[in-house]
């Protein structure tokens, strides 16, 4: 059964929110997230895990089984790419009633230049038989999840994981993966929301019929009703965020400007197509204005975006509207599911301007 | 006033917890804590600065202003040192009413290899005046607290200020500092609790009074009542945390070991004085062992401990206990406070053993 919670937040949500953590929005600013900004969600503990030890095994309906070292990943073609990883319970303590889980508001996104070497060529040099379907990897994280004593896995069906931008990641902005990152290797496949980035992978399995375990079946899946399986959350939808213009006020965070003209900048992102269109509403949501949009980092980074607002004296909401180039646009409200997952909703943003 | 709440955590505080976060308690196997995963406290946002253009001025009582660049302070002598830094407010969720602020559970702490340039002789070379007293230290942060639109500014008395240890620091493990530790210099005053290593420090104000700004004189005291002045918190008080056994259910985080040896390992410090002695309780509290004790890192650094625990089957409660050099003990309860600071009572970590 899925505990669903309205309002305040418990202690094992508390639990969550202090380990894991958000982008801080005025981080926005840096077209790469420097190290420790970089959302992040350790479905369990970051395992003590030995570089010059570690082992990438990959096995299943392959002709012949790999074992890959570090250096082994390390000699083979380099590829470095800026890519926009967002978790997909991404805005979940903003529905309602929502599960306990990790309690996230609006940051849990991030863009990092990751290096590695492209997984199609390991899957081709280990043979994939004929019946191949599914690949599924594995890491080294152990946890009990819905009651099932798990390391955590995920799978891809087997065109996702021979696109050629799918890669087995070692660095993270030109230093070694950090511990809570993967370290010493994970996975990544630009365009899917992060459960999808194996950490600490030690096992890629090729699988002649979908992976049945439990991240597939039972998590990250989109339903209403528990006794419904649910579509499959897959490629991140389209989202805009904006920088909280101003200063807080701690603890509330509160905002507050001057009246003149305030240059609103943000980022925005979508795992399904290119960054169309950025819309600003500085009247809580009566009207909108196109931002301009720079251009992208790479074809699955953010752009960043930004707006000139007059800023007149008295409590204004800000909002932001990515638009992708599916014509996907970022609802007022979210539809809700049971894991309160993909709440892409249009970031509302309260200011009080000053004279 | 100071808004008190018990239970559950408010929309506010999920703001908090959601952007600073703690040192995920595995992370505690690191003697230096790698980045991102060193606790975070920011009141207000991480401000956007420039290093090249960066000045630190030094002014107030002194025979000559100073402006440093960032290129001042690398010409100058160069000290690394490993610190051990704890937020004040560690252990605030744990404790009932606690005020409205970040909810922290008991991780804040972390110890980075800090670089940097002693304080001492620039302030000799601006020259102390007689009648110097305190010296203050605003960073670059701006925010309103308690009414009070503000630069978060922090003083010490002057002799703690001429400290040999008292550095501005402008690289953490080897790396410039990240924006989130002070980008591009911050203080460090070794022994003292977070609130005192100011970040992205602007302005050294040699003063002939004690500062009386919002942060010496309503924020960070010791007060049980609204309009009792209060202690000053200062240095860190005697903690040690261990890093709990087994495997985490998620979202939970209870705790699960296999029954026979498991090797219990932790850390602990003082700003008070070396850490003497650590105890470990497997059976809640009723008695108490030694564990054994590695040496300090450095002076103002944690110590690691070990203590090999027998685990039979069953739900146990683990507890570990530091006292320092001033025979100061953590306690089974801290006692209350109004701004729920200096909680340092001994962790209790709840563990169930599989036969």
């Amino acid at each position: 059964m899925v505990e669903l919670r309205t309002g305040d937040v418990g202690l094992d949500e508390l639990n969550q929110a202090g380990r894991n953590h958000s982008l801080p929005l005025e981080a926005l600013r840096y077209p790469i997230t420097p190290a420790g900004l970089h959302y992040l969600l350790i479905h369990y503990d970051v395992p003590d895990t030995d570089p010059a030890a570690w082992r990438v095994e990959v096995d299943g309906h392959v002709a012949q089984r790999l074992s890959l070292s570090i250096d082994d990943l390390r000699s083979r073609p380099t590829v470095t790419m800026p890519v926009t990883l967002e978790c997909a319970g991404n805005g979940r303590a903003l529905m309602s009633p929502r599960p306990v889980s990790q309690p996230w508001l609006q940051g849990a996104v991030g863009t990092a230049a990751w290096t590695g070497t492209p997984l199609a060529p390991i899957l081709r040099e280990a043979g994939l038989r004929g019946d191949a379907v599914e690949v599924a990897f594995r890491g080294a994280d152990r946890g009990v999840e819905g009651g099932v004593d798990q390391r955590y896995e995920r799978s891809l069906p087997l065109d996702e994981a021979m696109r050629d931008e799918v890669l087995l990641v070692h660095e993270m902005n030109g230093q070694p993966l950090l511990p809570q990152h993967g370290s010493p290797v994970r996975l990544l496949v630009p365009g899917w929301y992060g459960m999808t980035h194996v950490k600490w992978l030690t096992r890629i399995r090729v699988l002649d019929q979908p992976f049945d375990g439990y991240q597939m079946i039972t998590g990250y899946r989109l339903r209403t009703e528990e006794d419904d399986p649910g579509e499959p959350v897959t490629r991140i939808r389209p989202r805009s965020l904006m920088i909280p213009p101003g200063w807080p006020s701690f603890p509330e965070r509160n905002r507050f400007v001057n009246a003149g003209e305030v240059m609103l900048r943000g980022r925005a992102w979508s795992g399904r197509a290119r960054i169309e269109r950025v819309e600003v509403s500085t009247d809580g949501g009566e009207s909108w204005q196109d931002a301009s949009i720079e251009d992208e980092l790479g074809p699955f980074a953010w752009r960043g975006w930004s707006f000139a607002w007059s800023a007149e004296p008295g409590d204004i909401e800000l909002r932001c509207r990515a638009t992708d180039g599916t014509g996907e646009s970022q609802p007022d409200e979210a539809a809700w599911n049971l894991g309160a997952m993909e709440n892409n909703a249009v970031q509302r943003v309260r200011v009080t301007v000053q004279a």
